[in-house]
């Protein structure tokens, strides 16, 4: 495949002896703590070429390329790789799971080693500030001490801000895309009503289900609730109209609607490869997230970190107001911040499927903070 | 309570014998048919005060006055009384509770007099047609030819729709309020995932379950989901913003947030006065509906109903351009239509709420219809 990375080998990180342990918003500790992750492209002499890339909820750490097993590349790749919005050819690009997860960091379904069992609900909540702290050790580990960009979509942009929030000075640049800086009380809604789905479901079992099955009905209908989130009233009428099924109504419970089976089988394919505690811990970060107000930028504290906010117009998930409010808080405390409000119809999912205009924003963006650093740098 | 209507006794109408059983859309004949009703008013001589309220998903046929053992008044009390928008000094109101439905109507909760035990699945598959025509019967029994008005909001909407074409020649005027000509993929989504709740809860046994007490939990997910769809983003952060139930976060999976408290107690207090199997039963009636193109009015056949199209203007569930569309298909075919969009935050939710602008729009355009026709009558 032109451009592409091609086969791409996973990579871990893991910080276990204290005071390595990663001291919680909570309060709790939790360790040791594995991150899974995955780099793209080469780290310059002076290291002055780190994208740490941010996923969403239910993302990892394979961003681009091949895994050997796999027949899609990973959830960015046309964003990711030579000539590309993030060009390999230029950047060393970083991914990593976030803690929580369950794609080979460390999450509720890990083994926890006080027990030799999963962790269950004995893991500790997490926050949006606890994974943005785990990666601050990945990129310490790297021996990196400032990160051209850090960029992400949806949750990855509240890890976005999260990172201006707790380590201002290692930002050259921030995107956030289609985010916020705190879940109003309707995404609240929609997280809950997910978990409740999860939670409802018997197999569930309070959270200890790794001997027996994951509570897969539960967990499909909090994923098909997301799907419907994620799309647009204008793209579901595009995809799918009231097309049938089969020719006519079945007058039974069945699929008659196309939208129907598109939601089943989202929901299907996503209980073969995410955890349903997972989706619980994460989801909560989420909700607790809030840097509205003076939490993200503290005052009298300049921020040179150079921003760009994308948003979506048909993005009712996180609407666009969201995202203006982002640049309404940065522009008052002076910080350089572009806003663009992306035309699309494909709703929250825009993030992952804009790549033309992503890639012209971004690309320039990006290109421009790097030379102006190694300017800066030569001056 | 002034203006109140006091204390309402239910009637009920069955119809049982062959022809007398209701032959359904889907070809199948279903009977005998209870309908559960109240009326409200006096019937005047010539039967030309009749309004017909429709009611929606989780409606019934107690829309005024009181229950004797209820505290809380009818579901459209605040419409219907004396001196209220539907005047019941002038007006004779009735109301039904739909074929499908759980309070008083035969609906899947019903006994199967073939078996001696409720339907449940043995039920069959009822469109909004099939309820319009059930009603229709009721209307015959009470010796009424005309209906002076049809109304009702969201799936009453329909129902409206529906009566203007079934029997066109019956309705002197209609009010469908917050509305659609057909569901769109994201409204068959939402409802879909809903069943799909239901149907995941163990306690569901394939709709057999009134032995054993139904599936609450996945009922409730599925109130959950409605309840969310029914508020606007702004009408929640109105009345919940990001308000906790404690002081700080409990950081556990436990009811941090008013809203995440609001949504279970709607939950469950749903699943102890509605019927899982009618929740399947009406959801599938208003994903079938479809009354697009020619199927509402068809062509060449002159149809006197005057129409008031209601719209709000922050319902995302049943946007403004659904109401938009069904006046436009409207003027095509030269018949009298008013559109108002009325300013609201409530969302879905505000042909509920917004009482004072409703009752404004409709008591006038009542009253002209109701002069209009009696003026023609002394012609």
């Amino acid at each position: 495949m032109q451009n592409s990375l091609g086969i791409i080998e996973p990579k871990y990180f893991t910080f276990a002896e204290p005071p390595d342990k990663l001291l919680l918003e909570s309060g709790q500790k939790c360790g040791p703590i594995t991150l899974a992750y995955e780099t793209y492209g080469e780290l310059n002499s002076d290291k002055s070429n780190v994208v740490l890339i941010v996923h969403a909820l239910s993302g990892n750490a394979h961003a681009a390329g091949f895994h050997p097993e796999d027949k899609d590349p990973g959830w960015w790749d046309s964003m990711i790789g030579p000539g590309r919005a993030f060009d390999t050819k230029k950047y060393f690009v970083i991914c990593s799971n976030v803690v929580g997860g369950c794609k080979g960091s460390t999450g509720p379904s890990s083994i926890n080693p006080e027990t030799n069992k999963p962790y269950g609900l004995d893991f500790p909540i997490i926050t949006i500030g606890d994974m943005v702290n785990a990666q601050k050790y990945l990129i310490d580990h790297l021996g990196i001490e400032r990160l051209l960009c850090v960029v992400g979509g949806s949750m990855g942009g509240m890890q976005v801000l999260q990172w201006v929030a707790s380590y201002p000075y290692m930002v050259r640049c921030a995107i956030p895309i289609a985010t916020t800086l705190k879940h109003s009380p309707q995404q609240i809604a929609f997280d809950e009503v997910g978990r409740q789905a999860i939670m409802a479901d018997p197999d569930w079992r309070e959270g200890n289900y790794y001997d027996q099955g994951q509570p897969e009905k539960g967990l499909a209908v909090a994923r098909m609730i997301g799907h419907i989130t994620y799309m647009s009233d204008k793209s579901m009428e595009e995809k799918f109209s009231r097309r049938l099924k089969e020719k006519n109504f079945s007058f039974e419970f069945k699929t008659d609607f196309e939208v129907e089976g598109y939601l089943r089988y989202r929901g299907d394919t996503f209980v073969k490869r995410f955890d349903a505690n997972s989706y619980l811990y994460i989801t909560k970060a989420m909700d607790y997230f809030d840097l509205s107000g003076d939490k993200m930028l503290q005052k009298g504290k300049p921020v040179e970190t150079r921003f760009l906010v994308l948003a979506f117009q048909s993005d009712w998930l996180y609407p666009a107001y969201q995202s203006q409010e982002i640049v309404r808080q940065l522009k008052m405390r002076r910080v350089e911040a572009t806003y663009c409000e992306i035309k699309s119809t494909y709703g929250h999912d825009a993030f992952l499927l804009e790549i033309e205009e992503e890639t012209h924003l971004i690309k320039h963006f990006l290109d421009k903070t790097f030379r102006g650093y190694n300017i800066l740098r030569e001056l």
